[in-house]
Protein backbone atom coordinates (compact mmCIF):
# COMPACT_ATOMS: atom_id res chain seq x y z
CA UNK A 1 0.00 0.00 0.00
CA UNK A 2 0.96 3.27 -1.07
CA UNK A 3 1.99 6.31 1.88
CA UNK A 4 -1.56 8.21 2.49
CA UNK A 5 -1.85 11.56 4.38
CA UNK A 6 -4.74 13.48 5.18
CA UNK A 7 -5.10 17.16 4.38
CA UNK A 8 -7.10 18.49 6.53
CA UNK A 9 -8.11 22.12 7.74
CA UNK A 10 -11.95 24.19 8.65
CA UNK A 11 -13.97 25.26 5.89
CA UNK A 12 -12.41 27.22 3.01
CA UNK A 13 -9.17 27.12 4.34
CA UNK A 14 -7.71 26.49 0.85
CA UNK A 15 -7.32 22.75 0.63
CA UNK A 16 -8.33 21.93 -2.86
CA UNK A 17 -6.79 25.21 -3.90
CA UNK A 18 -3.40 24.24 -2.32
CA UNK A 19 -3.86 20.34 -3.89
CA UNK A 20 -4.19 22.43 -7.40
CA UNK A 21 -0.61 23.39 -6.84
CA UNK A 22 0.78 20.72 -4.98
CA UNK A 23 -0.33 17.62 -7.35
CA UNK A 24 1.48 19.43 -10.13
CA UNK A 25 4.73 19.77 -8.55
CA UNK A 26 4.68 16.35 -7.35
CA UNK A 27 3.66 14.84 -10.70
CA UNK A 28 6.76 17.00 -12.50
CA UNK A 29 9.05 15.17 -10.12
CA UNK A 30 7.85 11.96 -11.67
CA UNK A 31 5.38 10.83 -8.91
CA UNK A 32 1.79 9.63 -9.74
CA UNK A 33 -0.42 10.84 -7.23
CA UNK A 34 -3.95 9.78 -5.95
CA UNK A 35 -6.76 11.91 -4.23
CA UNK A 36 -9.54 10.51 -2.15
CA UNK A 37 -12.24 12.98 -0.88
CA UNK A 38 -14.89 11.71 1.83
CA UNK A 39 -18.82 12.98 1.20
CA UNK A 40 -20.94 12.29 4.13
CA UNK A 41 -24.57 11.90 1.99
CA UNK A 42 -25.37 10.08 -1.22
CA UNK A 43 -23.23 11.86 -3.79
CA UNK A 44 -23.78 12.11 -7.63
CA UNK A 45 -20.45 12.23 -9.46
CA UNK A 46 -21.70 11.41 -13.18
CA UNK A 47 -23.64 13.68 -15.22
CA UNK A 48 -26.85 13.58 -15.45
CA UNK A 49 -28.71 12.39 -18.73
CA UNK A 50 -25.19 10.49 -19.47
CA UNK A 51 -25.74 6.94 -21.10
CA UNK A 52 -23.86 5.51 -17.39
CA UNK A 53 -25.75 8.16 -15.50
CA UNK A 54 -28.92 6.48 -16.89
CA UNK A 55 -27.79 3.17 -16.80
CA UNK A 56 -26.99 3.98 -12.59
CA UNK A 57 -30.53 5.54 -12.46
CA UNK A 58 -31.65 2.16 -13.65
CA UNK A 59 -30.30 0.05 -10.84
CA UNK A 60 -26.97 -0.76 -12.08
CA UNK A 61 -24.58 -1.74 -9.14
CA UNK A 62 -21.44 -0.54 -11.38
CA UNK A 63 -21.64 1.70 -14.39
CA UNK A 64 -17.82 1.95 -15.86
CA UNK A 65 -16.97 4.56 -19.43
CA UNK A 66 -13.89 3.53 -20.74
CA UNK A 67 -11.59 5.04 -23.11
CA UNK A 68 -7.80 4.87 -24.32
CA UNK A 69 -7.02 7.26 -21.73
CA UNK A 70 -9.09 6.93 -18.49
CA UNK A 71 -11.55 5.09 -16.39
CA UNK A 72 -14.59 6.35 -14.68
CA UNK A 73 -16.42 3.87 -12.08
CA UNK A 74 -19.11 4.40 -10.07
CA UNK A 75 -20.77 1.79 -7.98
CA UNK A 76 -22.53 1.00 -5.32
CA UNK A 77 -21.48 -0.21 -1.54
CA UNK A 78 -22.90 -1.46 1.66
CA UNK A 79 -20.84 1.09 3.73
CA UNK A 80 -18.42 3.33 3.95
CA UNK A 81 -14.99 2.04 2.97
CA UNK A 82 -12.10 2.39 4.66
CA UNK A 83 -8.77 4.16 3.66
CA UNK A 84 -6.97 1.22 3.98
CA UNK A 85 -9.22 -0.99 1.72
CA UNK A 86 -10.08 1.92 -1.04
CA UNK A 87 -6.21 2.68 -1.34
CA UNK A 88 -5.64 -1.58 -1.60
CA UNK A 89 -8.03 -2.06 -3.85
CA UNK A 90 -7.74 0.80 -6.12
CA UNK A 91 -4.71 2.79 -5.24
CA UNK A 92 -1.79 0.14 -5.96
CA UNK A 93 0.15 2.17 -9.04
CA UNK A 94 0.60 5.27 -6.86
CA UNK A 95 3.06 6.79 -5.28
CA UNK A 96 1.58 9.17 -2.87
CA UNK A 97 -2.54 8.95 -1.51
CA UNK A 98 -4.17 12.49 -0.26
CA UNK A 99 -6.71 11.80 1.43
CA UNK A 100 -8.97 15.51 1.95
CA UNK A 101 -10.49 15.39 5.07
CA UNK A 102 -10.16 11.73 7.39
CA UNK A 103 -9.48 14.44 10.27
CA UNK A 104 -10.47 11.56 12.75
CA UNK A 105 -8.07 8.88 11.32
CA UNK A 106 -4.54 7.85 12.80
CA UNK A 107 -3.27 9.39 9.43
CA UNK A 108 -0.46 11.95 9.29
CA UNK A 109 -2.15 15.10 8.76
CA UNK A 110 -1.06 18.22 7.12
CA UNK A 111 -3.60 21.66 8.46
CA UNK A 112 -3.80 23.82 6.35
CA UNK A 113 -4.69 27.42 8.39
CA UNK A 114 -5.29 30.61 7.01
CA UNK A 115 -5.17 33.40 9.93
CA UNK A 116 -7.01 35.83 7.58
CA UNK A 117 -10.27 33.56 7.48
CA UNK A 118 -10.40 31.58 10.80
CA UNK A 119 -8.76 32.81 14.26
CA UNK A 120 -7.16 29.38 15.02
CA UNK A 121 -6.15 26.31 13.44
CA UNK A 122 -8.45 23.17 14.18
CA UNK A 123 -8.19 22.71 17.96
CA UNK A 124 -6.90 19.36 19.66
CA UNK A 125 -4.11 18.99 17.60
CA UNK A 126 -1.52 16.29 18.37
CA UNK A 127 1.48 14.19 17.09
CA UNK A 128 -0.63 13.19 14.09
CA UNK A 129 0.05 16.43 12.60
CA UNK A 130 3.01 16.34 10.61
CA UNK A 131 3.11 20.05 9.05
CA UNK A 132 0.99 23.03 8.72
CA UNK A 133 0.47 25.30 5.53
CA UNK A 134 -0.64 28.54 6.88
CA UNK A 135 -0.51 32.61 6.50
CA UNK A 136 1.10 32.99 9.52
CA UNK A 137 3.80 31.83 11.87
CA UNK A 138 2.79 27.93 12.86
CA UNK A 139 3.75 25.91 15.85
CA UNK A 140 7.68 25.54 15.97
CA UNK A 141 7.34 21.44 16.71
CA UNK A 142 6.48 20.81 13.33
CA UNK A 143 7.51 22.16 9.65
CA UNK A 144 5.19 25.07 8.47
CA UNK A 145 5.22 26.39 5.00
CA UNK A 146 3.73 29.57 3.51
CA UNK A 147 0.90 28.87 1.44
CA UNK A 148 3.20 29.66 -2.03
CA UNK A 149 5.30 27.05 -0.69
CA UNK A 150 4.48 24.34 -2.62
CA UNK A 151 7.96 23.40 -3.67
CA UNK A 152 8.82 23.44 0.35
CA UNK A 153 5.94 20.94 0.69
CA UNK A 154 6.33 18.74 -1.96
CA UNK A 155 10.32 18.35 -0.85
CA UNK A 156 8.72 17.51 2.64
CA UNK A 157 6.34 14.94 1.53
CA UNK A 158 8.92 13.53 -0.82
CA UNK A 159 11.70 13.38 1.42
CA UNK A 160 8.94 12.17 4.58
CA UNK A 161 6.72 9.81 2.99
CA UNK A 162 7.47 8.70 -0.97
CA UNK A 163 10.85 8.29 -1.15
CA UNK A 164 11.29 6.22 2.45
CA UNK A 165 8.71 3.96 1.77
CA UNK A 166 9.27 0.80 0.39
CA UNK A 167 7.53 -0.29 -3.06
CA UNK A 168 5.45 -3.42 -1.86
CA UNK A 169 6.02 -6.16 -4.55
CA UNK A 170 3.36 -8.05 -2.52
CA UNK A 171 -0.08 -6.63 -0.87
CA UNK A 172 -2.81 -8.84 0.98
CA UNK A 173 -6.43 -7.69 1.44
CA UNK A 174 -8.13 -10.14 4.00
CA UNK A 175 -11.89 -9.23 4.23
CA UNK A 176 -11.15 -5.95 3.08
CA UNK A 177 -8.47 -4.78 5.71
CA UNK A 178 -4.63 -4.89 4.34
CA UNK A 179 -2.45 -7.28 6.00
CA UNK A 180 1.30 -6.22 7.11
CA UNK A 181 3.78 -8.29 5.68
CA UNK A 182 7.44 -9.00 6.32
CA UNK A 183 9.83 -9.43 3.93
CA UNK A 184 9.91 -13.30 5.06
CA UNK A 185 6.19 -13.54 4.93
CA UNK A 186 6.06 -11.17 1.65
CA UNK A 187 8.95 -13.46 0.12
CA UNK A 188 7.43 -16.73 0.87
CA UNK A 189 3.97 -16.19 -0.37
CA UNK A 190 4.74 -14.51 -3.36
CA UNK A 191 6.97 -16.65 -4.81
CA UNK A 192 5.02 -19.64 -3.63
CA UNK A 193 1.96 -17.94 -5.43
CA UNK A 194 4.20 -16.80 -8.47
CA UNK A 195 5.57 -20.42 -8.76
CA UNK A 196 2.25 -21.95 -8.57
CA UNK A 197 0.52 -19.64 -11.17
CA UNK A 198 3.93 -19.52 -13.70
CA UNK A 199 2.72 -23.23 -14.50
CA UNK A 200 -0.45 -22.76 -15.69
CA UNK A 201 -0.85 -21.97 -19.23
CA UNK A 202 -0.01 -18.53 -20.18
CA UNK A 203 1.35 -17.76 -17.44
CA UNK A 204 4.81 -18.03 -17.66
CA UNK A 205 6.18 -14.76 -17.23
CA UNK A 206 3.68 -13.34 -15.17
CA UNK A 207 4.83 -9.78 -14.10
CA UNK A 208 1.35 -8.81 -12.38
CA UNK A 209 -1.02 -11.27 -10.50
CA UNK A 210 -4.12 -10.75 -8.70
CA UNK A 211 -6.04 -13.32 -7.16
CA UNK A 212 -9.17 -13.34 -5.49
CA UNK A 213 -10.83 -15.17 -3.75
CA UNK A 214 -14.18 -15.23 -2.02
CA UNK A 215 -15.08 -18.32 0.72
CA UNK A 216 -19.27 -18.97 1.33
CA UNK A 217 -19.63 -18.15 5.02
CA UNK A 218 -22.08 -21.67 5.09
CA UNK A 219 -19.02 -23.63 4.41
CA UNK B 1 -15.48 -13.36 -13.98
CA UNK B 2 -18.98 -13.20 -14.11
CA UNK B 3 -20.74 -13.62 -17.42
CA UNK B 4 -20.80 -10.46 -19.99
CA UNK B 5 -23.31 -9.48 -23.23
CA UNK B 6 -22.53 -7.09 -25.64
CA UNK B 7 -25.80 -4.80 -26.79
CA UNK B 8 -25.42 -3.57 -30.07
CA UNK B 9 -27.50 -1.91 -32.51
CA UNK B 10 -27.11 1.13 -34.69
CA UNK B 11 -27.00 4.85 -33.42
CA UNK B 12 -30.47 5.96 -31.14
CA UNK B 13 -31.45 2.49 -31.90
CA UNK B 14 -32.77 2.64 -28.42
CA UNK B 15 -30.09 0.69 -26.69
CA UNK B 16 -29.90 2.62 -23.55
CA UNK B 17 -33.55 3.21 -23.41
CA UNK B 18 -33.64 -0.73 -23.16
CA UNK B 19 -31.27 -0.99 -20.32
CA UNK B 20 -33.35 1.63 -18.32
CA UNK B 21 -36.26 -1.09 -18.44
CA UNK B 22 -34.16 -4.19 -18.65
CA UNK B 23 -31.67 -3.36 -15.43
CA UNK B 24 -34.86 -2.65 -12.72
CA UNK B 25 -35.90 -6.30 -14.10
CA UNK B 26 -33.51 -8.03 -13.65
CA UNK B 27 -32.53 -5.98 -10.48
CA UNK B 28 -35.89 -6.79 -8.96
CA UNK B 29 -35.06 -10.74 -9.72
CA UNK B 30 -32.41 -10.50 -7.10
CA UNK B 31 -29.30 -9.73 -9.48
CA UNK B 32 -26.82 -7.33 -9.49
CA UNK B 33 -26.22 -6.10 -12.89
CA UNK B 34 -22.79 -3.88 -14.38
CA UNK B 35 -22.41 -2.08 -17.30
CA UNK B 36 -19.64 -0.87 -18.98
CA UNK B 37 -20.12 1.65 -21.83
CA UNK B 38 -16.85 2.51 -24.12
CA UNK B 39 -15.97 5.92 -25.41
CA UNK B 40 -13.42 6.15 -28.08
CA UNK B 41 -12.18 10.03 -26.97
CA UNK B 42 -11.35 11.41 -23.76
CA UNK B 43 -14.52 11.72 -21.51
CA UNK B 44 -15.15 13.77 -18.31
CA UNK B 45 -17.89 11.70 -16.19
CA UNK B 46 -17.08 14.53 -13.32
CA UNK B 47 -18.72 17.53 -12.63
CA UNK B 48 -16.68 20.57 -13.41
CA UNK B 49 -15.90 22.85 -10.45
CA UNK B 50 -16.47 20.20 -7.81
CA UNK B 51 -13.06 18.97 -5.39
CA UNK B 52 -12.34 15.60 -7.86
CA UNK B 53 -12.76 17.46 -10.70
CA UNK B 54 -10.34 19.83 -9.23
CA UNK B 55 -7.75 17.51 -8.34
CA UNK B 56 -8.11 15.40 -11.68
CA UNK B 57 -7.39 18.46 -13.35
CA UNK B 58 -4.45 19.48 -11.60
CA UNK B 59 -2.45 15.88 -12.49
CA UNK B 60 -3.60 13.66 -10.14
CA UNK B 61 -3.79 9.95 -11.60
CA UNK B 62 -6.90 8.37 -9.59
CA UNK B 63 -9.38 10.48 -7.86
CA UNK B 64 -11.92 8.71 -5.87
CA UNK B 65 -15.08 10.24 -3.92
CA UNK B 66 -16.32 8.17 -1.39
CA UNK B 67 -19.65 7.96 0.91
CA UNK B 68 -21.30 5.42 2.53
CA UNK B 69 -23.73 4.28 -0.18
CA UNK B 70 -21.41 4.98 -3.46
CA UNK B 71 -18.12 4.90 -4.42
CA UNK B 72 -16.82 7.32 -7.67
CA UNK B 73 -13.24 6.43 -8.95
CA UNK B 74 -11.71 8.41 -12.30
CA UNK B 75 -8.36 7.45 -12.88
CA UNK B 76 -5.54 7.60 -15.46
CA UNK B 77 -4.97 4.34 -18.24
CA UNK B 78 -2.04 4.07 -20.56
CA UNK B 79 -4.51 2.33 -22.89
CA UNK B 80 -8.56 0.63 -23.13
CA UNK B 81 -8.55 -1.58 -20.92
CA UNK B 82 -9.82 -4.99 -22.65
CA UNK B 83 -13.44 -6.44 -21.10
CA UNK B 84 -11.93 -9.05 -19.28
CA UNK B 85 -9.30 -6.89 -17.20
CA UNK B 86 -12.73 -4.72 -16.60
CA UNK B 87 -14.69 -7.13 -15.53
CA UNK B 88 -11.97 -9.22 -13.55
CA UNK B 89 -10.49 -6.02 -11.71
CA UNK B 90 -14.14 -4.08 -11.05
CA UNK B 91 -16.92 -6.43 -11.36
CA UNK B 92 -16.10 -9.33 -9.22
CA UNK B 93 -19.35 -9.16 -7.48
CA UNK B 94 -22.03 -8.09 -10.94
CA UNK B 95 -24.39 -11.27 -11.61
CA UNK B 96 -23.80 -10.02 -15.15
CA UNK B 97 -22.11 -7.38 -16.63
CA UNK B 98 -23.91 -5.62 -20.21
CA UNK B 99 -21.66 -3.86 -22.40
CA UNK B 100 -23.01 -1.06 -24.20
CA UNK B 101 -20.76 -1.34 -28.29
CA UNK B 102 -18.28 -3.71 -28.07
CA UNK B 103 -19.43 -5.15 -31.31
CA UNK B 104 -15.98 -6.39 -32.88
CA UNK B 105 -15.65 -8.51 -29.35
CA UNK B 106 -16.75 -11.80 -29.64
CA UNK B 107 -18.79 -11.69 -26.75
CA UNK B 108 -22.43 -12.53 -27.06
CA UNK B 109 -24.53 -10.06 -28.54
CA UNK B 110 -28.15 -8.74 -28.13
CA UNK B 111 -28.78 -6.48 -30.94
CA UNK B 112 -31.49 -3.98 -30.64
CA UNK B 113 -33.01 -3.26 -33.94
CA UNK B 114 -35.72 -0.88 -35.02
CA UNK B 115 -37.67 -0.71 -38.30
CA UNK B 116 -39.00 2.48 -38.00
CA UNK B 117 -35.81 3.91 -38.01
CA UNK B 118 -33.22 2.20 -40.05
CA UNK B 119 -33.86 0.00 -42.79
CA UNK B 120 -31.68 -2.87 -41.97
CA UNK B 121 -30.23 -4.66 -38.65
CA UNK B 122 -26.31 -4.22 -38.37
CA UNK B 123 -25.12 -6.50 -41.21
CA UNK B 124 -22.33 -9.31 -40.95
CA UNK B 125 -24.61 -11.36 -38.34
CA UNK B 126 -22.87 -14.21 -37.05
CA UNK B 127 -23.25 -16.96 -34.37
CA UNK B 128 -21.99 -14.87 -31.68
CA UNK B 129 -25.99 -12.76 -31.74
CA UNK B 130 -27.79 -14.60 -29.39
CA UNK B 131 -31.01 -12.48 -29.53
CA UNK B 132 -32.93 -9.21 -31.13
CA UNK B 133 -34.79 -6.87 -29.86
CA UNK B 134 -37.34 -5.32 -32.26
CA UNK B 135 -39.75 -3.45 -33.57
CA UNK B 136 -40.69 -6.14 -36.02
CA UNK B 137 -39.87 -9.70 -36.70
CA UNK B 138 -36.39 -10.87 -36.58
CA UNK B 139 -34.74 -13.16 -37.85
CA UNK B 140 -35.82 -17.35 -37.28
CA UNK B 141 -32.65 -18.16 -36.42
CA UNK B 142 -32.62 -16.99 -32.52
CA UNK B 143 -35.33 -15.46 -29.95
CA UNK B 144 -36.65 -12.04 -31.15
CA UNK B 145 -38.14 -9.74 -28.53
CA UNK B 146 -40.35 -6.74 -29.31
CA UNK B 147 -38.94 -3.38 -27.79
CA UNK B 148 -41.55 -3.93 -24.54
CA UNK B 149 -40.84 -7.37 -24.10
CA UNK B 150 -38.28 -6.87 -21.44
CA UNK B 151 -39.96 -9.45 -19.09
CA UNK B 152 -39.02 -11.92 -22.23
CA UNK B 153 -35.75 -11.01 -22.42
CA UNK B 154 -35.11 -11.01 -18.67
CA UNK B 155 -35.85 -14.31 -18.78
CA UNK B 156 -33.51 -15.13 -21.76
CA UNK B 157 -30.43 -13.89 -19.99
CA UNK B 158 -31.49 -15.44 -16.48
CA UNK B 159 -31.66 -18.50 -18.72
CA UNK B 160 -28.84 -18.41 -20.56
CA UNK B 161 -26.49 -16.26 -18.88
CA UNK B 162 -26.40 -15.98 -15.12
CA UNK B 163 -28.05 -19.05 -14.04
CA UNK B 164 -25.72 -21.33 -15.62
CA UNK B 165 -22.66 -19.39 -14.87
CA UNK B 166 -20.64 -21.04 -12.01
CA UNK B 167 -20.11 -18.87 -8.69
CA UNK B 168 -16.53 -18.97 -8.98
CA UNK B 169 -14.60 -18.66 -5.88
CA UNK B 170 -11.27 -17.84 -7.11
CA UNK B 171 -10.36 -15.54 -10.02
CA UNK B 172 -6.83 -15.15 -11.28
CA UNK B 173 -5.63 -12.07 -13.11
CA UNK B 174 -2.32 -12.65 -14.53
CA UNK B 175 -0.88 -9.20 -16.72
CA UNK B 176 -3.84 -8.10 -16.74
CA UNK B 177 -6.04 -11.20 -18.39
CA UNK B 178 -8.25 -13.44 -16.46
CA UNK B 179 -6.61 -17.52 -16.37
CA UNK B 180 -9.22 -19.90 -16.82
CA UNK B 181 -8.70 -22.50 -13.74
CA UNK B 182 -10.49 -26.14 -13.78
CA UNK B 183 -12.55 -26.89 -10.55
CA UNK B 184 -8.63 -28.83 -9.99
CA UNK B 185 -6.62 -26.19 -10.10
CA UNK B 186 -9.23 -23.67 -8.49
CA UNK B 187 -9.47 -25.80 -5.32
CA UNK B 188 -5.81 -26.38 -5.33
CA UNK B 189 -4.80 -22.48 -5.36
CA UNK B 190 -7.54 -21.28 -3.14
CA UNK B 191 -7.13 -23.68 -0.66
CA UNK B 192 -3.14 -23.54 -0.59
CA UNK B 193 -3.56 -19.53 -0.39
CA UNK B 194 -6.56 -19.77 1.86
CA UNK B 195 -4.20 -22.13 4.37
CA UNK B 196 -1.32 -19.87 4.24
CA UNK B 197 -3.46 -16.83 5.22
CA UNK B 198 -4.86 -18.12 7.71
CA UNK B 199 -1.93 -18.54 9.63
CA UNK B 200 -1.05 -14.78 9.43
CA UNK B 201 -2.15 -12.47 12.70
CA UNK B 202 -5.70 -11.43 12.17
CA UNK B 203 -6.29 -12.90 9.28
CA UNK B 204 -7.95 -16.29 11.01
CA UNK B 205 -11.65 -16.34 9.59
CA UNK B 206 -10.85 -14.99 5.53
CA UNK B 207 -14.25 -14.82 3.94
CA UNK B 208 -12.52 -12.69 1.05
CA UNK B 209 -8.54 -12.38 -0.07
CA UNK B 210 -7.38 -10.49 -2.52
CA UNK B 211 -3.50 -10.83 -3.05
CA UNK B 212 -1.38 -8.08 -5.90
CA UNK B 213 1.53 -9.22 -6.12
CA UNK B 214 3.91 -7.64 -8.60
CA UNK B 215 7.38 -8.32 -10.09
CA UNK B 216 10.16 -6.06 -11.64
CA UNK B 217 10.58 -7.39 -15.02
CA UNK B 218 14.18 -6.50 -14.42
CA UNK B 219 14.92 -8.94 -11.36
Amino acid sequence: MPPVIALIGKPDSGKTTLLEKLIPELRHRGYRIGTIKHHVHTFEMDKPGKDTWRHKQAGASTVALSSPTGLGIIRDVNEDLTIEELVGRYYGDIDLVIAEGYKRLGLPKVEVFRSALHGEPLPDRDDTWVAMVSDTAGPTDIPCFSLDDVVGLADFLETRFIKPFPKQKTSLLVNGQPVYLNSFVESFLRQAIAGMTCSLKGCQNPQEIIISIRQATTE
